[in-house]
């Protein structure tokens, strides 16, 4: 019989695709759209290593720019991570402990795909990245969640976690810097969390695609603390700036290595040759330091200016200043209920996008996430302004 | 439990996997490795298409070449895609059913992720691609073998097939032209096929990754006789020469679109935007048929030289000279027995990488699959004589 698999239902568009189609159907009626929903990097990567790309593009006409890699990635380039690791976190990683992915898409779906079982457990924080549930839903796994508070500036609290954790539990997935919230996890919570995984037997899940976007402390590599109890999942999407090359890498302990690069490569094959190249001439090169101190301090500018603006155009808005990552996650509560809603008439009538909070949390569906790295501090404000004025139209009916 | 997933078990490294990795020992050690595995084009894709990419990635400083794409792929490229199979195939597929893939590879396995259940049939012909086993397998499916006869030219006797299908039958895998051997499926063969693919209703999986390299004769667009049971997967790996960047489509009916759309999202987010603008402009620009002239000339003259060293070197060898795709499906069971043995030993002492028959067949145990697409015809010659070599002094012993 012609049909379709049961579990194939489990995948539901990204939510973040729906407010794209709809911002294009807009765009295409010549509508001004002010963006404040992508975690897509404003500033291409830099002009250096992009010259050096279109040199080879030109001159070599062998097959090295356009030839299948090994599929754990080229060792060039799990070297320069293997550095850079020990460089910005001083972190010890062996290249043979990286795998190379196509994306922190794929890092995800081949992590679960990797540990879990039907019936298994899994932690997830609330708020948290949406990407996770239908990934962790597919391969059959039941989601625990934990709620965190605002009030608390986002903290775990280690008895509650512990409360949550059975002889079932198989995963906890932490975020860091945040997605949506911008916190970053300190080192003495990453410690418990990291002691808790080892004494308790189940896999820190770490997602790390923002480490390198840090406005204010510091990033914590957990790794450190559970290396045989921790994978770690990172992308080139944010730093240098290639969302759309789909690039990342993961790396883990020994044990978990071979089967994750097996399921990578039963997806993908291998991961792109020429962001391969691309990036590991990116992290050796001398202007590697020179453009992340560049892009810290544009998007710290605009963090700042979108918080200026919501203390002056949303006075009743609460929200953590996000330390890091992309993101500022602001509860509307005061104004408004129903964030999706909110969400697709401030689109429709108003012209901004942003994520309402349901995608992230049970608890904050008043929320909204707002992106600070694709439009400039001029219509960052003007997207504030307009949100507000949303917000004074809509307040009664929603 | 931190623990692994039981099913991953059923994913195993492509054996060719293991041909590259000896390979690649061999080369450290200065070796001359002649390769006549791979099936990976040797001419890089044409030099106009590759300076407009570079004179993009110098002068654009937006994010337009380096952001995240629509998942199913940016609209110029499944219009370019639908425009060159009416161009070349006659066939007519909205750019809507059409998904682009971040390559071959996730085009297999998001199809069989959308389409089967747990206890479904697949019916694969022997010889056939090694790569499908893994992956059905892994989605709890059962295999049936359909052996084609090299006397027959592997041509598919209809009524065999018939006595295969049951009620558990849930698709039909075909690879036309066909790698290991080279056959193209006629029409008459296609026809029946496609009738009774709608007569029994199963998925006619349509693997037509070499659908450009065709020596004599031409490709037959199976979509056209069974457009509702057809899911179609290309590549651009062969054609313009990108295997490395990761880049394909599949194409299908309505109902089956947005599910295969979902499950590459889920996978990879979207297919890599450098090699989607690469293509598009590739397939609509002047030297796109010119290039593929090229390419095909060139390629058929390699094969012919290879046919001509196997006749001359290996005079009662089999084979079935290849109408298209890379590769010469040669079966040696006059001289030798095992060639997954044989295979090891010729690329330890004699410095040539073949693939064994094992890998696609359970009747071709003693055959090797040549490729004739990486090496220059001396270096194919000079191989074959190897492989001549090699079975003089090994005869007995394998």
């Amino acid at each position: 019989m012609r049909g379709f698999s049961q579990s194939i239902a489990f995948l539901r568009e990204s939510p973040t695709r729906r407010i794209d189609a709809i911002r294009e159907r807009l765009k295409r009626e010549k509508r001004d759209i002010i963006n404040l929903s992508a975690g897509q990097p404003g500033i291409p990567p830099p002009i250096e290593v992009r010259s050096l790309l279109a040199k080879q593009l030109v001159e070599d006409n062998s097959m090295e720019l356009y030839g299948y890699t090994p599929s754990q990635g080229i060792i060039e380039l799990r070297e320069a991570v293997s550095e850079d690791l020990k460089r910005l976190g001083g972190i010890d990683v062996n290249p043979d402990n990286i795998v190379i992915i196509t994306g922190g898409q794929e890092g995800m779906f081949a992590t679960f795909m990797t540990i879990l079982n039907p019936g298994d457990e899994v932690i997830l924080l609330d708020p948290t990245y949406f990407g996770y549930k239908p990934i962790i839903e597919y391969f059959g796994g039941k989601i625990k969640r934990l709620g965190l508070s605002m009030e608390n500036g986002f903290k775990i609290d280690i008895e509650k976690l512990k409360e949550l954790i059975t002889d079932k539990t198989k995963a906890l997935v932490l975020v860091s810097p945040d997605n949506p919230t911008g916190n970053i996890i300190d080192r003495d919570t990453a410690k418990a969390i990291a002691d808790l995984a080892v004494d308790k037997d189940f896999w820190i899940v770490s997602d790390e695609a923002y480490r390198t976007l840090i406005y204010e402390g510091e990033h914590t590599y957990i790794y450190r603390y559970a290396p045989d109890h921790v994978i770690s999942i990172n992308t080139f999407s944010k730093d240098p700036g290639i969302p759309g090359w789909r690039l990342g890498f993961i790396y883990g302990p020994s044990d978990a290595i071979p089967k994750l690069k097996l399921a990578a490569e039963e997806m993908t094959y291998c991961p792109p040759v020429i962001a391969q190249k691309f990036v590991a001439a990116y992290l050796r090169s001398e202007v590697r330091l020179k453009h992340l101190k560049y892009i810290i301090e544009e998007y710290r500018s605009r963090r700042d200016a979108a918080v200026k603006a919501l203390r002056e155009y949303l006075p009743e808005s609460r929200f953590v200043v996000p330390r890091g990552s992309m993101f500022i996650f602001v509860d509307l509560s005061h104004y408004i209920r129903d964030s999706e809603r909110f969400a697709e008439a401030l689109l429709e009538r108003y012209g901004v996008t942003v994520i309402p909070g349901t995608y992230f949390s049970d608890i904050y569906r008043s929320a909204i996430r707002i992106s600070f790295v694709v439009e400039s501090i001029e219509r960052i404000r003007m997207g504030i302004e307009r949100i507000s004025n949303a917000i004074n139209d809509l307040r009664g009916s929603l």
